[in-house]
């Protein structure tokens, strides 16, 4: 029972200082969350009260399910993008059809999320690598930054890809309005100011470090008043958000239709997984940081619930967002009630706040979600990645340039199967090195890299990978190489101890590989052979086959195979003072 | 230039005794070549001088440019049950459109295979683990002997699923030929009986044994002659062969009809693949019972030259066939001279030969072919899948079903895409193993498999793979979950002896880990980090933000973290009485 109810942990040993705490810390985040669910409504093409109604309750199921004591679910920006994205083929923006279309996107996308929970599932959301996640983050960070430009203009262009909006952009430029640029941009140069200056200013004028921070957090609130004012007060004709409707959300079915749920079955798994990614590693690093722990198959449940919550709502999809998040933490919530009274805030907001935001321009919610998805471009990303890992780095920018060419889904599409296919493809051609005897000792080492010792009829080979399909065949390519190269070979040493794992197909390479072997006349033998594996192997006949033996060690193995040559190292190693060279039978290092 | 031409590799020194080897292995594998080709040619849904044609061009092109001294190239019975399915969907049979469609799939299978081996890229085939060829190979051996099934009935049901085959036999079964049966039934008793039969019979007659052999090898010519006879003779009236033109084929172009290219695409890759799995398995096998060398890359060159020569000629898919290498093998064929005197033969064959065989009874091919084939069979296959690994068994078991109750193309799809699925799934969830010390040694072992030493301030933990993106997260949450759950925790020391690599996603989630854990006061530390590895991650700066050490072994990293412990059982090292419940801060096994 607690193990599906966390809210069972904390809320029986509720105190009165953490209603305090958490008190304060949803009163930080409401103030945040009310500009930021109208502009990501906005940015999803929907009317701006679905963002309020995915702001509550999301965030009262979270609290009950979330094992996390101070994620902060909601609306966020790259998933606000992918809704947009999986809809705007299906329905026309403003139609019922596409208001139905997203309300069932966050049902479907909460009913997979809860399904890969009941099946510990979690463990899909680990192939998409971090330099996946990580282009689409930034490439999608991009898409949004620009889809904005146009609202910044007055302009109505919409577009999926980065050339779409351009193009847009281009072709309706004649139609800008001056008036919204003069909106939009002072409110883009406070918020751009406030990122960075305003924090330092608060605690210059006496101000506490963490208050400054919360204060300078709300920067928008007060972008959202002053523009606000100024429309109304002046009665400029720009675009505004108009008549929101002051009710809380009615529970209410997404449509049923079965086409409709067929056509986002991808977008909504593709959604569930990017979402689900995105909170497990907010929550993860808030948790670690007070030493609480995070179960990511309750995780898949909790959020699973906020988004069920979210479609039974009028809602659109949410997940655990990384900068309220931060703040929350910050302001010092401490259980998941934080969460609860951040949803009655924004209920009270959607109630009573309404009227007074019908003159808000447009524009200044777009310049919000600009300074807001700014943050999320990491172009660092590119070199760092670069440094570490070249096929890292392919997958990286593979996301980035699909991602902003052909869109959100195909560009989270391809960096899963690029950095798969790329990984398959390296441990298809796995690190071996041929070992050659430090001379004196009874370590064996990679000839190519040291001065080691060697005998023409012996040839030690590690392989520095688990032996499965794809990489089997370059094994025996490379043995038989050596069969038809060392006419005086007459045994090979397959040093095992970097070996994981031996697959079926691997495990039929090995015998095909020994009998091909046995047939030129050469014995396979084993070594260093890991408990595991020899445990799987003793279940096949392929030991009762083998031509060769198996050695604990390589150097066991060469004391049974070439005795002549290990005695002569044992006698340096004695007298520790003979040199490689004045070994009997050693192979020079040009002859290999 | 040798690279590409391994025919200059052996032609300058062709001897007397070579050439007189290589014409009795011609010979044999000639006799045995014309019954199947026109079978496997009407196997494939086409007129049997298809078959003749595809066993001239291609074995000429494949002595020039193959690696393999023995291999015997043409049309082989599952390519052929391949080409059917691939040309079935797009042309009705006996159509020149059908002919058409088979030839211009030889020619694109030819210049995907000789692109491959331009591009190295026979590494591809790597893919197709030895499960899913062995189970696709079984079922498409028990597709093909199911589908000649009617021909022995005199039905003319065809079927791409075994389903489709045996609903149509049932259907149709009012119309069978009895006649058809009584050529067929002692055809197939006689094929059957001389597989085990005939060898010892005519050893003990006083042959010797390859001699035997190569006669039962034989025996369907037997079969051919004799029916042909009956059929003539007896002027029955079952279904036969028929007028087949006597030449030559002329080298002509199929169709180039880009729909229909578009169409062959993904069959002739999956084709390629196939045949290409099957040549290099048989070459191989072969070449290392006389210490020769395959170059698998040269190979993709020889059989897409061998295919491309097929499309320009008339012929379809060709590949390495299984039997008919053995035969030319053990008939002594010395170089591929062998396969160009055998096509000699085939075309000497279809100039003088097809007259005589316009009596043959289909029935008998039908025959031959089920002979043929069951013995690709190899339901051991499936005990022994099961015995060594779950999961190779059911990649197996899927590709069988899948082959068998959806047609070849789906089989081998199905299969490719389960193993390298379960083959990811498993290195998601890596084997990790807590050390603990051996008392009175430097050794440390899985404390789930041994009597070892723990202290409640220190974790070491082992993992047994590589760390990359799919497992990366396997190994924060173990870490992260030990953080919350001991609370006397100050460091955590990880084994990375079986590591042999660390993607940009496990080194993200290095970082992070390392963040949290100091965070929550934890040290982390690396120890036996692997050479190329530390030398990877020296180029990030990891190592300069990690929060603990790195140490050459995970004993030197107890003796710096632990030294109460280590010096404890080192003194139980020198007394060598101690038992590990008397060294002094043991945590019991229970208590971890």
């Amino acid at each position: 029972m607690r193990r599906f109810l966390p809210i069972l942990d904390w809320a029986p040993q509720y105190t009165r200082q953490a209603l305090g705490n958490d008190l304060l810390a949803a009163l930080i985040v409401t103030i945040m969350l009310i500009p930021q669910s109208l502009a990501y409504a906005l940015l999803a093409g929907l009317p701006p009260e679905v963002g309020l109604y995915a702001s509550i309750a999301p965030l009262l199921l979270y609290a009950v399910f979330g094992t996390s004591r101070t994620l902060a679910v909601g609306p966020v920006a790259v998933i606000s993008l992918m809704t947009a994205a999986a809809i705007a083929p299906l329905a026309a923006e403003g139609t019922a059809e596409y208001l139905g279309a997203a309300v069932a996107l966050a049902l479907l996308s909460g009913l997979m999320l809860t399904a890969m929970g009941l099946f510990r599932l979690g463990v899909l959301a680990n192939f998409i690598s971090h330099p996946v996640i990580s282009g689409f983050i930034t490439a999608s960070g991009v898409l949004i930054a620009a889809g904005q430009v146009p609202q910044l203009l007055g302009l109505s262009v919409r577009g999926e890809t980065l050339p779409q909006i351009i193009s847009g952009i281009i072709a309706h430029l004649p139609q800008a309005q001056p008036l919204v640029l003069l909106i939009g941009l002072p409110v883009l140069a406070f918020l751009f100011w406030t990122r960075r200056g305003l924090k330092p200013l608060l605690m210059r004028l006496g101000l506490g470090a963490q208050v400054a921070g919360a204060l300078a957090r709300a920067a928008p609130v007060l972008a959202v008043v002053a523009s606000t004012l100024a429309a109304w007060g002046l009665a400029l004709n720009v675009p505004q958000v108009g008549d929101i409707p002051a009710s809380l959300p009615l529970p209410r079915l997404p449509p049923l239709d079965p086409d409709l749920w067929r056509a986002i079955l991808v977008p909504a798994a593709l959604l569930s997984l990017v979402g689900y990614v995105e909170t497990i590693s907010v929550a993860q690093t808030l948790a670690a940081k007070r030493r609480q722990r995070i179960d990511p198959d309750q995780e898949l449940l909790a959020l699973g619930a906020a988004n069920i919550g979210a479609g039974l709502s009028g809602g659109f999809p949410v997940t655990g967002g990384f900068a309220r998040s931060v703040v929350n933490f910050d302001a010092g919530a401490e259980t998941p009630a934080a969460g609860a009274f951040t949803a009655i805030g924004m209920a009270l907001a959607a109630l009573l706040l309404t009227p007074l935001l019908f003159h808000l321009p447009k524009a200044t919610l777009a310049a919000t979600i600009i300074v807001a998805v700014l943050s999320l471009v990491d172009l660092g990303a590119l070199r760092r990645t670069f440094a570490y890992s070249r096929r890292d780095f392919v997958a990286l920018v593979v996301t980035i340039l699909i991602t902003l060419g052909f869109g959100v889904e195909a560009g989270i599409s391809a960096g899963v199967l690029v950095s798969l296919g790329l990984h398959l493809w390296r441990s298809s051609q796995p690190h071996m090195a041929v070992l050659g005897q430090v001379p004196g000792t009874e370590h064996f080492l990679n000839t190519a890299r040291h001065n080691v010792v060697t005998v023409p009829e012996v040839l030690a080979i590690r392989i520095d990978e688990s032996l499965w399909f794809p990489n089997a065949r370059f094994l025996e390519d490379r043995l038989l190489a050596a069969l038809a190269d060392q006419p005086g070979l007459r045994h090979v040493v397959l040093d095992c101890s970097a070996v994981n794992g031996i697959d079926s197909s691997a495990l039929e390479t090995l015998e095909a590989l020994n009998h091909r072997l046995c047939d030129g006349g050469v014995a396979l033998h084993l070594a260093s052979l890991r408990g595991p594996v020899m445990d799987r192997l003793a279940r096949s006949h392929f030991l009762q086959s083998l031509g060769g033996k198996v050695f604990l060690t390589t150097y066991d193995a060469m004391l049974g195979l070439a005795p002549d040559i290990t005695a002569a190292t044992r006698a340096a190693l004695r007298c520790e003072t003979a040199k490689a060279h004045a070994v009997p039978h050693v192979a020079p290092r040009a002859a290999r």
